[in-house]
């Protein structure tokens, strides 16, 4: 790489690196050619190499951690969170003042609806403003205003695939809903992230299969509000998040009363057409159902139909909870907004078995 | 054991116990104080030791298998059958007429329905008149015609969670059937069974969830008549088997509309009432939800129950899919039907971790 | 069970029953027809349902978590330890005084070398006089002493493996110590316990193999104790444990130079008699060996052995590292001190698959 | 892709790839900037699109199987054979004459020792003078023949990872080979081929820890050949492989005596300058040890080193088994042998967790 490449590159901060959104994010930067890794930070881990808490990063990567309290920021083009909820909403204002990018991974950015907000993540917005003007991230549905944006929400894991397995019917407004939506979706353990937690150990989720937050989980007004918005109605949604034993991937299995009755040609037509500009959804072919193996370490989405007497419809939607889920997503973003082709550094076949 | 308790045991055959509800059968059977391992069949593996096939059994199991050609399973009190299905039906009148009770674990008497179980298992009945005879051996719902029965159909796995997780609610004919139930079932892989088969090994199952048969499954025409004849009335079920990577376990979760709306509490009373006498089925207090590794190889099955705004029920059920969903349901049906406690053999701590 | 069953009762207390090894006692013990759980402690958890913690416990455990600090432990006949190494060493010396039994799950009372104690576990022992008199639990080796003993040390569970495996070699006098003993050992994930920390987390420890404690691990010092003792000189060992991705279950490779050639019957022959009166300990035919979940969920230890040119030799064990390696052999223990047959409670069959 | 590029690129062919070491291959290949994929054949499933067979490569390979009756694979530049024992050495001469390459992922290729060959494998070799001529494809070792080479065999992987991790000692002679090398190896399951077999279903092999194959390998013969030739002299070794539940991964922990005593970091280097030049294997620092989830569907190798008392060794090596181990290291070779960058498609980071 010559200096003159080395100018054109986006420089790019981490903020929080040691989690599992935190060196998936490293593993894809590390190898997008337009990027330079310019620093990554970590309260707990400041002068450490990063390399020797990941070792799979071993001669990709040559960062130490930071120490945040020291590290300026807006040097950076772009700085991605990957921490808890409620330390992008601290820094945004400073970093937008100075020209720099903000793609938050945590929960920031991602509602407009500060009464939810505030209830289900138990704090008070730092930046209301600054998250009025935030976009969040699915360039599926929203690709201009990604481009545009200067703040990104990047969605959570079970919502982008949620949003996406129903995009296509809500924009067609062929969804009854008389009868509340049904989202019956399972997570791979590594979406609880890299903390020491007993409900998380291996002996614990390995060979095991649960629900949780079945009375109420984070996610679930943010998926109300971007379905919401899509069908310009109130949507009822019954969600169901399950524990199960892999370490990447997703699958939710999503129920709809249709409002017209659709063959299941028409539904792959609806769905196909879609998504027909965007790399990173695949819908299968009729007949065909998706694994989450199928898009294991990588950014891609596979979305599955089958119709019931043609008025009931089950979608089946797979993702990389920590790509398409999180750090991929965020990257696809950062492509947008830097007016990259949205694949770059991302176009990468799938871990099979 | 003297010769006095030796004589008052029951006489037990098994047929085919090669698969996995073979050896669980062994193991319950084993341990069992009123049962003697009479016999068990094999074609493929004649005269070689059970034990050195399955070497848990090292120590607690002495038989060989015996040749189906040559053994006379009608010096049995009872014989089991874990074979495919077709096998059953074959030699339940013969062993009808000798006074020995015939438990199938395959599907040969689960049906009532012929047209279904042609179409599905793809033969033709051999002894309608036996079926018709026969009772469905779920001794939760039918405690007092398993008693009496000759012949058993065990049910499915799926059908097992299923129909007992709705089985209060249609007693209390509190169901709203314009909405279809849904069952989204996530079954572990041992569930497929013990023969060589790509789709079900270590390296494609592992680390992947995978739904399957979602245009159709075996076990659907199968829960339908049971549920129906628990109605009165048409059910339409929507149902989604996943297969998840874990050896043992299955959880459906089954989302139904209620006719009649009721609090939380009422719902947990009107489970718990249903099963009070029922040893092996466990309802969860409210805001307690059911993880399959609670019931790991025992006959256990648990209920957690959700209510959305008192009209929407979610009901999450766990067993472990070969004991209460195979061998150990099929172990307690022939405790009712030679007057033993139901729970003979069959009581014992699940494994956890 | 009438008044006089509960009178003959084995009155037993389980001190610190939070973790893996307590919940197995508690799975063992609650089964256990001769025992009647009469308390178990915990700081943290005081006044919860035992049940209510570990739900597979739900109808077979009624107690409650009591404070330490308030409970009278002397009014059981034999208390359990286990706790975090250094717990039992401070309240042996009441007990034994009172005429309580200690069975300690933790190291405490396994290394007669204070030095090395010391070194290995951070703390001075608390009472030298109470260990001297204590005896290592490992009744295959030392039953008489067993079933004299006070205060047992329990073994480890990577030394249960290694002595038992050893044991009939060092006995016939025939290892060449001139080249060290090479023990490659492989353990299941719940040997780490439960307590949150990252390393153990499933999206850490699942798919994944790895060696820990290459340059010392406090089983070491502990294993080559009992093997001196064994074979009356110094012994040399070169000890790698691995953390393997299975929840139960460990697999020692053994591999020893004879001091005098074998032909591979005369090994079996070895063995075989050396444990023919050892119900739990299982020598297998020659040309099998042992695979961990032939013994999952039970108190069964299976040796394989393999001959190389008659002069060196492979010895493969295979244990339930919750069971033969903690609690099992824990009950296996008390059963001696009461004088109990040694199986009672803990003959069960392997839960396979 | 301008048709100038299509023109320098090395047409490809791949010989049987329905197995992992075949989509392997394509998972690589597909993203390898100077290959063009011409043709891969399967005789079952000719005219199946791969992508329907592997969804994962959907977007990325267009291909179809072909059926190897028909084509003609002397059009392509190299041919990969990932195909059973026995396939290449039938078509090699006629590739060969071609000016065709040939790297054979299978054993054919392997051993020089034709008697070892034949009664392991069990078939005469078909073509021994090209087998003299072939290089053993292993280019840390032996770059600059595989450079020249026509026809490569490519290694076994347990091999890869031993030889690797003995060839500085070799080459710095400094064994004792008075006591055997000891090497104590664990294997993911998808080692063991995507073939239907009961032995490596989901519910044999996931939570088991199992020895295999410890009476006598395919791969001990192998090994020996390439130990010996670096040694000059005759060299013992004792092999165990081990069946790990895990998908890919593998760990070869190997037990050496050293004829001079070495202090630690007198190792390191001895290590880490053998391999300065080799892109692809990692010298861990002293006290470090390697995972196999540190090399996860990478081309990586990592090497952990404990000295004991200065004269004996254990040495620890990762890998994951289908790269480096199989289609990884085979696309290394096609590199080399093309005037590639060794690295060229193969410069990926692991995939952790």
């Amino acid at each position: 790489m010559n200096m003159a490449d080395k100018k054109a590159k986006i420089k790019v901060g981490i903020v929080g690196g040691t989690g599992y959104t935190g060196v998936e994010l490293l593993r894809i930067l590390s190898q997008h050619a337009a990027v330079e890794l310019a620093v990554i930070t970590s309260r707990g881990e400041a002068g450490q190499a990063v390399a020797s808490m990941f070792p799979s990063l071993r001669g990709y990567v040559d960062l130490e951690f930071s120490d945040p309290a020291i590290v300026d920021l807006t040097v950076c083009d772009v700085v991605f969170f990957a921490t808890p909820h409620g330390v992008a909403m601290q820094q945004a204002e400073q970093l937008v003042k100075a020209g720099t990018k903000v793609i938050d991974l945590a929960a920031d950015f991602r509602m407009q609806d500060l009464v939810q907000f505030e209830q289900w993540y138990q704090q008070t917005h730092a930046c209301p403003e600054i998250l009025k003007a935030s976009v969040y991230g699915i360039p599926e549905i929203n690709r201009e205003q990604v481009a545009q944006a200067q703040v990104i929400g990047n969605p959570g894991c079970y919502p982008t695939t949620i949003i996406l397995g129903l995009a296509p019917l809500l924009k067609a407004q062929n969804i009854d809903f008389n009868v509340p939506i049904i989202a019956d979706a399972k997570s791979g353990v590594s979406g609880a992230g890299r903390k020491a937690n007993v409900g998380t150990l291996f002996s614990e989720a390995s060979d095991n299969m649960k629900p949780y937050g079945v009375a109420g989980h984070r996610h679930h007004p943010e998926i109300v509000e971007q379905l919401e918005k899509l069908a310009g109605e109130r949507v009822g949604l019954i969600f169901t998040p399950h524990l199960t034993p892999m370490i990447r991937g997703m699958l939710s299995t999503i129920y709809v009363k249709l409002s017209n009755k659709l063959q299941k040609d028409e539904v792959y037509t609806l769905y196909s057409d879609f998504y027909a500009s965007s790399h990173f959804v695949d819908c299968l072919p009729l007949g065909t159902m998706p694994e989450t193996r199928s898009v294991r370490a990588s950014n891609q989405l596979r979305i599955g139909m089958q119709v019931h007497d043609n008025d009931y419809l089950t979608i089946l939607v797979v993702q990389d909870n920590l790509v398409k889920g999180a750090a991929g997503q965020a990257v696809q973003n950062m492509n947008l907004m830097f007016n990259l082709n949205e694949s770059t550094g991302l176009s990468v076949v799938p871990v099979l078995p």
